[in-house]
């Protein structure tokens, strides 16, 4: 993960980050993951992250959709009083749109997470993914059923078969920690997109055993997401169930500064973040779009956000075409600060636009690699930032006609 | 055309719409299409409209972006006056961040397009469409020849002709015309998308010999893009070529009431529009969002786009999937006053959702016909709005990642 993957304001620290644990890579923290039959694929789709603490300190953001599902409405209540216990997770079923029935199911849920672990059913966060609509009796009961099955299996080590638990579209779990001086952060997403917008929803656990206060790790998070999370947009769609939640457990003893916590927090974050965009569904480049010299960070994003969201452009890439008349009619519908006509833009390191008019010959620049690099210069002011993006396939349109999960 | 394709504030007239007639329907006008050279396909590419008079009013639209190609540059001079006496037209380069040279290029075509009528280049119009960055030497001189070629083709039964040569990607070409009594207004269309924002470049030229001021051909123009072009919306890409323009010959001697004028026009438009929704790229299913009970009309306007711009949704009808969760996801992240749990949505006329909870099976909607309807009923006030979309395809990824034209 280099600086420019997520622009000046990204982490410049050099911490190693290890993809080999997450959510229990720090002390305090069990996990578990197993097959409650949600899913017609008989892998497994419930997960349960406790915090033993000694403190239980919890941050979390959610999805800014209005059209906000159950979880979302019971998780935003758990999380006001700075305090949570356990995450709970399921996939197979999205909880959104179900009516009173749903909502039911969401509290009976913490309940029974809360009796099997001798805590308050208020202390239990609940995250749930699937299709909008899903949450009869048989969805209910499979739910319940996965309570029991995760507390019965929580262990130490137990933060990989959460992260697989946890997947839905994913091809591969996504985990991701760093340790300092005595404590560690680690976390689990699944998702093939962002807090908000998404490509399907995005559910993130990270753990800590740093000594932090809940307004300290609030504060950290939301510096945290906003430069990782927020930047990755697969294709500019907002689920109904976003989650991102941050719990300490203090179990290090250790209170590290501020400013060093929020750096290691973004560094898991922004690996998470790239993990999602390279697992996007269907996706064939991951696209980093870089714009520089911008009177403000906001309009950097605005202009990198409206490139990543134009259906010709993504195409275009995925067709390997370097047609940068997109890229500039794109940013030509944004208010941001600059001149259409002083404009450059280069695709993977070739200058294809100059001040608006055709530069180097477009057959120079190779844009077979997954990986892609758009550098759009506005030539205004000192301000930069990079959204993650992917192309627009086949296998995209094939696999959000045919979805089911 | 029924109301309810454009809302609530769509016309309400039972004119008779021919497409067997477009920009020479109405008199006063001649029109050629003509084979310069400009597409490999070897097929028409560029074409002339002239108004004989006795008046030459005009108005005119143009797209909304920033990065405007040179011909609109040019065009929003010509019309500033309310005079213009052509339009020439080209497909084959959209002459756009061209240089200095491609806006040289665009007054030379103006000027011998003024030198072969005997009329200013300040009066000549020009719209170009294709491929952004083309527009070096070798365009220059086929647009120049196609400027001989078709003022030697000028003939008052030359719409269709004209209609033909303004294709691109276009699978057919697109006219209409509606007669009054004693005046008729006339039109033709390229491009499968929108003034702003827009699948591909849309032209547009609409001609009428009814004996009307620019200023109110400029006022029933705008009032009927307003409903008609601006609620086209095939894939939220807005293009840097867009161009509406309408001309008056007053040839017919008929002054009629500005409304009806309006009226019979947005007919036109209408039409237009859904022809240009039909032919849209790839496009497998052409859907109508139709949102009612809104509290405003730009409320109505801002759902129904917000749904319009949603690849998973689009994904989904293209999968014959009435997954109405998207739909409610998607109209979540607009700021329109409304209820998320208050929300009916119907597709092809099943109620899929009351109240924010699943209605009735949504196995009994069949989404195999290409027309689509989708409801979204807000229950929040009077207005209503309806926008035009179509479904992303296999074949929509397809074309734009090839795109060459």
């Amino acid at each position: 993960m280099t600086d420019a993957t997520t622009g000046a304001d990204a982490p410049t620290s050099l911490q190693s980050v290890s993809d080999a644990e997450g959510v229990t890579a720090a002390a305090g923290f069990r996990a578990a993951g197993a097959t409650a039959g949600l899913k017609a694929s008989g892998t497994p789709d419930v997960a349960l992250v406790v915090n033993d603490g000694p403190q239980a300190a919890v941050a979390a953001v959610f999805t800014s959709n209005r059209a906000q599902a159950h979880p979302v409405i019971w998780s935003r209540q758990v999380v006001g009083d700075g305090i949570a216990r356990a995450v709970f997770l399921n996939s197979g079923g999205a909880n959104c749109f179900t009516g009173a029935f749903g909502f039911q199911t969401t509290h009976m849920t913490a309940e029974a997470v809360g009796e099997s672990l001798g805590i308050g059913a208020g202390d239990v966060v609940v995250c749930s993914t699937g299709l909008i609509g899903r949450g009869d009796q048989t969805f209910r009961d499979h739910v319940l059923h996965g309570v029991a099955l995760t507390t019965d299996a929580l262990s130490e080590t137990g933060g990989p078969d959460a992260a697989a638990a946890i997947m839905t579209t994913d091809t591969r779990a996504k985990q991701a920690s760093v340790s300092e001086d005595g404590w560690t952060v680690g976390g689990m997403a699944k998702g093939a997109g962002m807090l908000a917008p998404g490509l399907a929803t995005m559910l993130v656990v990270i753990t800590t055993d740093a000594l932090l206060t809940s307004d300290e790790l609030d504060q950290a998070l939301r510096a945290a997401t906003r430069v990782t999370f927020d930047r990755v947009d697969s294709d500019g769609c907002m689920s109904t169930n976003d989650t991102v939640v941050l719990m300490s457990s203090g179990a290090s003893g250790v209170t590290p500064e501020v400013g060093d916590f929020q750096e290691a927090l973004t560094v898991v974050c922004a690996d998470l973040a790239r993990q999602l965009q390279q697992d996007a569904e269907g996706a064939s480049h991951d696209i980093a779009i870089h714009v520089v010299n911008a009177a403000n960070e906001d309009d950097a994003v605005t202009v990198g956000r409206s490139v990543a969201r134009n259906n010709l452009f993504k195409a275009a890439v995925f067709g390997n075409d370097p047609n940068w008349g997109r890229v500039l009619a794109a940013i030509g519908t944004t208010d941001a600060e600059f001149d259409p006509y002083a404009v450059d833009v280069s695709m993977n390191g070739v200058r294809v636009c100059h001040a608006g008019a055709p530069d180097r010959p477009i057959d120079e620049v190779d844009l077979t690699p997954r990986d892609t690099d758009v550098l759009i210069d506005l030539g205004v002011g000192p301000y930069s930032a990079t959204i993650l993006t992917n192309d627009l396939t086949h296998d995209y349109v094939h696999e959000n006609s045919a979805y089911s999960s």
